[in-house]
């Protein structure tokens, strides 16, 4: 599908068929988002895929009993990684090596991130991860696969399902499956879009309206 | 370009050539972006490009000296609407109208997104917006457009500089342009990604390595 038609014609879905998606399939779109962007390329993205009955329903009592969670052929957990350490030694000296940067200023980096806790790091984690998560739903839509992004989960339970680890910060629950189209929330018309105009303003604040 | 390609090249880019973006360009890429999630469709993003010499070398100097900040044809400010209020009542009795909710649900919606002000609002500006952030660098990358997102800027000094509201969470800057590929860092290795396994695991948390 062509980039733009995915970005146009993606939309939350909350009626699944029962076909399922493959772990294979999972793991294609994973193999694609692999090159989503990240400060200091440290992709501090982690994908857990709940695809069993049991875990399905516990997820869905984490998420106040919505029914797409257990209707949906899987349901995909992004976390971000609060531990700036974790992969900063690969990816530094990768970056030292390919001519991005010094050996010292790797060593250096290395140093900090492994020290470094700062302010804003659930911000920076759910920033980071997002733009992953972002990228798993235009990778999916490009293969026919629907996702719905959720708000509304209770984080500690999400976390106890999975057994995430401390430094496992959980920033989106979303569904996955193959949409339902027929006498389905699909036919109604699409939500409302605010305008390019209200979006964007050049040089300065013009409004948001 | 197809979607897969846009995901797997689009890289980062420091070096841009001096063709310039232009408005409409630009505009073209915000008309895309509208398509984008958001939770209770809300769409709590607010872009400003600043294309001018005089502002971005005010922005170059909140990103610490970044030299591409004024080498890019433009820069992208995103923002994360911090007032759930702003379009609620525009998107909540569209949603009525096309059978997505009742009316008394969409007056119960209008009521609490105008009241609240709930604690994560931050974070859920962030993410919000971050989706759409991505969503522009897909966009863009599809017409051949490059973009930086870029950590490490002073807040403050960017809300300054385009006269942000107090209400607007600055989420990302990213710098824009056509990437200059002739003995740049286009040249170099792309940077070590993790692997499909390392990011992914099923059922339950299975490593991150």
């Amino acid at each position: 599908m062509e980039t733009r038609e995915a970005i146009r014609t993606r939309r939350s879905v909350h009626d699944y068929t029962d076909e399922e998606v493959t772990r294979d399939e999972i793991r294609r779109i994973i193999d694609d988002i692999r090159w989503s962007p990240s400060s200091y390329n440290l992709q501090p993205w982690e994908f857990v895929v709940v695809d069993d009955q049991e875990g399905q329903e516990e997820l869905r009592e984490a998420a106040y009993g919505q029914e797409h969670v257990t209707d949906a052929s899987a349901v995909v957990l992004v976390f971000g990684n609060l531990d700036r350490g974790a992969y900063a030694e690969r990816v530094f000296r990768d970056q030292a090596r390919k001519g991005y940067s010094s050996d010292e200023r790797a060593e250096e980096l290395i140093e900090r991130m492994e020290d470094e806790q700062p302010e804003g790091n659930e911000e920076w984690a759910v920033g980071s991860s997002t733009i992953a998560a972002t990228t798993f739903m235009y990778a999916a839509w490009d293969r026919g696969i629907a996702t719905c992004p959720m708000g509304g989960w209770e984080a500690d339970a999400v976390c106890e399902t999975v057994g995430a680890p401390e430094t496992w910060y959980p920033v989106l629950m979303m569904t996955v499956g193959y949409p339902d189209t027929d006498g389905t929330e699909w036919e109604r018309e699409r939500k409302i879009r605010r305008s390019t105009d209200g979006i964007l303003s050049f040089g300065e604040v013009g409004g948001g309206e």
